[in-house]
């Protein structure tokens, strides 16, 4: 006893020099440090067993082993011959053999069932494939680090959208386009050789959270990537990622038959350009049988395109299918398109797309940005969805924070996946929301997808500002069920991030709720947007107007002058509203009834307007201005209060990132106003921090090495 | 009892969960595994005394509390009054004062005393500085982790070069110029806010081997470093490292006061130029007030510098010296020049150093590359070391690999640095040797200096390669005492690094000392020299013969024709020879006694020539390259047979990355071979491996995103 007792006490002090650095996401299966619900889950589980032999099967055998040897803290046996108290995962086919089902188990068409056998105590995850049964594992694995009881458990969960993609803006010199944790975690060169642990690691968090696809490449993208030599590397990837599920894709540069096929063209309905794509389809199957499919950013931004050849998106995007569909692949088209020439970015890809609805082969989707304009803080969503019902239409969310504070702003967004998703186009009438849109209920596609543009680089914690890791969490979640709430999402990767300890998981909670309406505040309040800093997109520069193109310049978005503020987008207007169906049209037509939140999205109002508040516009912005700084002071207090309850290397680090999160929204705060008081010409209400610096001091500011341009 | 034991074994499985990811490098500290030794170790220490108070002392016993804890798996106390068995850290004044220094003990004037005080057991760590202090509890330390005894010690050391410095070529947007370890570890973005914990443990590791200070930006310098806000988060930098005395300095733009002080010149003569720098020198020192001084680059590969104004390389070091010598800094002026114009590219720095011995102020020190062209596997050490009296030399390694492999070699480089130093330059006749010219013994300097450019990333494991951290080590080490043996080294690097089993260490120190000689033989045997890939570097291409400039191309340097092969440096050439003394000459004049290594350096030599071996030069060019592949199969072979002693994840990393060398090694055979094979036109030797791919199929590879270029 005494001699196990030195031993421990080694092997504890050894653990010692390991600091929390964020490496293991939600993943961290420390110990159950209650020591009552440790006893209840050691009785509940005493093996596992693992039906049939796959790597999928593998996975999930290690997995459970991994997670529960480190939760329950002790050694789980494996068997073969599963007795009483045993987690056993199987297929459908594989427990029925061995009559494992309970009788009259309902196994979901996708997803898994979780279910208790009360005879025998035995828990058992089934579903009809490997990867599904992994999910369940997955399930059953967070419900014990976040101390639920898992006593006679029925649970049955399938997804709600089909594919649930990240989306890497990786080039291939692992520069991160609007990366701000470190460069690329794809490895190009040293590929295929060498298999970065980070690549299994991958695997298993997408998998945890039911992300089934991945884009390896930028949109912007490198017709290298389809050469032989990378298409090996890029199926040493998929070797590594199939056993959790996860298919590559592979943004697809749409001239690559001239740039690496030599062909003088890449017109989508020359033969030789559509041979070229399907002898290009075959050569990436034989290496990748599972190949999921192309991503194709296309005129749009410079990206050459099918346009280029007086053709339509339609006709590029079919040719691309009709490639890959002998071999089941997808096309992913994306709609962000916009015409320098046009009066309003907001309207262009409504005007593109909208006319195509119904020329796409089946095999195609087409993915569009949550709102019209770019990722900002806020925005309505975008007039697309619900206007194609014959295509279906994947969404497109950003998870790295380009516009939302980049690296070091704490920023939960699932507040704002859910307000688009939870958005209602009455394009069926009432209730028609985005999400049914995107899960392909609202017009019955079979195929439906959602996108992630990733936040993840090789910095040691994956996303550089360790809540940046909660927003690929929450992505997952909500891609498999968007009636998940925030807060439930927040909670579950809170307690197993940090700890089960309720003081720490509801002052967490209160900063992470809290931080999406803060960052709206001290950015662009009341509907303002993109007046952001040119090119890095980062800070305050709403005074620019010299950009290559007028729609990159904040003037042409915020049209500020001496009568008011705002993008007057109804009749008078461009009519960009007259886009949305006509109940969603009211909502915002009017400016005496439009929300707040959506004010200057749609109008141009005079500084004097009258506000729900009953404060003035000009009162009521620098009011929401103070409001986003004095939210982010609060989440630092709040913060500062769990210096006790948190691991010294992460309280320290976000205590820091928060700190710069406070400086930033003054900063904001302080360039907007003063900037926009030049046209208000209106006095900064009393009681409110003025401005330490002047207007000019501002301008002058230069930030040449900001990340991620 | 039981209920201890529960907690341990608690703890115990919470560390199983962290895998060896390499991020501690030789700083693992964990428990010693040899029970008997640990009691020994146990009993000479029972707590630690830490006399005074001071950012570095405090560095001090945080270390011995962080290493001993963790190595004798045991919490030590810290104790304000020693009794006996106890570890005294401070000054010899402190020391002197509180009667804890034993009576006649040696305190050297750099470095420290380690020694037991026999009458109570304590084991006292004193120097005359904190930091000299900081150098020997690190040295203690290192005692215990590798098994030494710590009975009756009595160690003197002092180091023998005065600056130990890193170089990092690291740009401002945190690409690293030869990194192969991801991007800088510097994010200047974040800083001076966000300290990453990285920051205090690269301080740490530094200090571990006494390297005292760390250049931070590339020598191809950006003037941007040297404004407000980037002078603002290189003082929170040197704020992080100071306690581990660590200064910093940065890489000097020529051509700063033009492009951020809006001069309309950077003429050293200029009175406006020289201002400018003298209120630079003291806006930084306002900042940094032990700022190290700068490094500069100057007329060379395009860099600006003082002969653009007609001056030269003295007048240009000499006026930033005077800028900086109130405050007590230094100049490191590089001699890393060429002209492409030179019918050799060896003889440019010698010929415009040489000259200007003599003229430089008292704080400047000129940094040589160890050899004449550019950190090739093996190279004659540049005639300048011994050819400038008057100056002080400093010596510029390059850990970082960028001729030896780049990320994914392993290449262990102490006998390449010692072979440098050994070599006897015959200055002030025999026994001249580099290191002597280096150390300020041979002229009698003051100043001292040894520079490493860095191979150092934001990869989890620092270097890319785990290798990498033993380069990074052994500079350290050597950079202290040059005696040191690459053995000796290589030995304690493995005890700390990996295990103290003597399996593991005496199968790693073969691979590592075998490594050396192995990639001069894969590469560049016999004394041929940059004939790498153009650019990138990355690659053999011997045929290269279209870089912008002449001496950048391959085939300036091995000269292969019908009748031979080699660079003729002799009188009968370029007569580069000349630039030795006539000792040297003697070694390397005649291509019948002048030794393999060095053959072709200086002979162009026919392809009969018959070698020392016997064999003629195409058959032992042959033999060399073939011998280059086996070794690299016997390191595999070795490495494999520690399957069992190894922890899995870097046994099968470091197993990945010698199956990429060992194909490297085949391909740099191959193409060489077939290359020179088209001018000797004789056939490959008997019982060699044949070349699987013709020369045309090797010479059609293309590496675009090659890093590090």
């Amino acid at each position: 006893m005494k001699k196990a007792l030195l031993l421990l006490l080694t092997l504890f002090l050894v653990q010692l020099s390991h600091a929390e650095d964020g490496y293991r996401l939600w993943l961290r299966y420390n110990h159950i440090d209650n020591n009552k619900l440790l006893l209840s889950y050691r009785k509940t589980i005493t093996a596992i067993h693992v039906a049939g032999q796959s790597p999928t099967m593998d996975a999930v055998k290690k997995e459970l082993e991994l997670g529960l040897n480190g939760l329950l803290d002790t050694k789980i046996a494996v068997t073969s011959r599963p007795g009483g108290n045993t987690i056993i995962a199987g297929t459908r086919e594989a427990l029925t053999t061995s009559k494992l089902l309970p009788q009259g188990a309902q196994v979901p068409a996708d997803g898994f069932l979780i279910t208790t056998n009360v005879a025998n105590g035995n828990t058992i995850i089934t579903a009809n494939t490997a990867t599904d049964i992994l999910y369940g594992a997955f399930h059953l694995l967070r419900l014990i680090q976040t101390h639920q009881s898992i006593e006679n458990l029925h649970i049955i969960s399938s997804p709600r959208v089909k594919l649930r993609l990240l989306n890497h803006w990786d080039n291939l010199n692992r520069y991160v386009e609007r990366g701000y944790a470190g460069i690329s975690i794809w490895n190009w060169h040293t590929l295929p050789d060498y298999i970065d642990d980070r690549y299994t690691d991958y695997a298993r968090a997408n998998a945890s959270v039911g992300i089934n696809g991945t884009v390896l490449n930028n949109v912007n993208a490198n017709a290298t990537v389809l050469t032989a030599p990378y298409l090996q590397k890029v199926a040493a990837l998929a070797n590594v990622l199939r056993p959790y599920g996860i298919k590559v894709y592979l943004s697809a540069r749409f001239s690559a038959p001239i740039e690496i096929g030599h062909l003088k063209t890449a017109d989508p309905l020359n033969d030789s350009v559509r041979q070229w794509w399907q002898a290009k389809a075959k050569e990436i199957y034989q290496l990748i049988p599972d190949f999921g499919g192309f991503l194709v950013k296309a005129n749009s931004e410079g990206q050459p395109g099918p346009q280029s050849y007086g053709r339509s998106h339609a006709d590029g995007a079919n040719m691309m299918a009709d490639a890959l569909s002998p071999f089941g692949g997808i096309v992913i088209w994306r709609a962000f398109v916009y015409d320098p020439q046009a009066n309003d970015r907001f309207k262009q890809a409504y005007a593109e797309f909208t006319p195509l609805d119904g020329k796409f082969r089946k095999n195609v989707l087409v993915q569009v940005k949550n709102g019209p304009i770019d990722f900002q803080p806020r925005e309505p969503f975008s007039p697309l969805f619900g206007a194609m019902p014959r295509t279906p239409l994947m969404m497109e969310f950003q998870l790295t924070q380009e516009y939302l504070g980049q690296g070091t702003h704490l920023v939960y967004e699932a507040p704002l996946f859910k307000e688009v998703l939870n958005a209602d186009t009455y394009a069926k009438g009432p209730n028609s929301t985005v999400a049914k849109v995107i899960d392909g209920s609202l017009y019955d596609h079979s195929l439906s997808g959602i996108a992630g543009v990733s936040n993840i680089g090789n910095e040691r914690n994956w996303t550089g500002h360790l809540f940046g890791q909660a927003n690929w969490y929450a992505f997952g979640r909500l891609a498999w069920d968007y009636t998940l709430s925030s807060e439930q999402i927040a909670t579950e990767w809170i307690q197993q991030t940090f700890s089960n300890d309720p003081t720490v998981v509801v002052s967490i909670k209160q900063i992470m709720l809290a931080s999406r309406e803060a960052v709206v505040n001290y950015m662009t309040p009341l509907g303002l947007h993109h007046i952001m800093g040119n090119g890095h997109h980062y800070g305050p520069a709403p005074w620019s107007n010299n950009a290559p193109r007028p729609d990159w310049d904040p003037v042409y978005y915020h049209k500020a002058d001496a009568k008011g503020i705002g993008f007057d987008r109804t009749a008078s207007g461009t009519n960009a509203l007259q886009q949305y169906q006509t109940a969603v049209q009211q909502l915002y037509a009017d400016s005496n009834t439009c929300s707040d939140q959506y004010l200057l999205w749609f109008h141009h109002v005079s500084w004097q307007h009258k506000m729900h508040s009953g404060r003035t516009l000009w009162n009521e912005l620098c009011h929401k201005y103070q409001e986003g700084v004095d939210t982010v002071g609060a989440m630092q207090h709040k913060w500062e209060q769990l210096k006790n309850n948190i691991d010294p290397e992460r309280f320290h680090q976000v205590q820091m990132l928060l700190a710069i999160q406070h400086k930033d929204a003054i900063w904001w705060r302080n360039v907007c106003l003063l900037y926009f008081q030049t046209f208000s010409q209106m006095p900064f209400p009393a009681n409110y921090e003025k401005p330490d610096h002047t207007l000019e001091y501002y301008q002058q500011q230069r930030f040449p090495y900001a990340p991620g341009n």
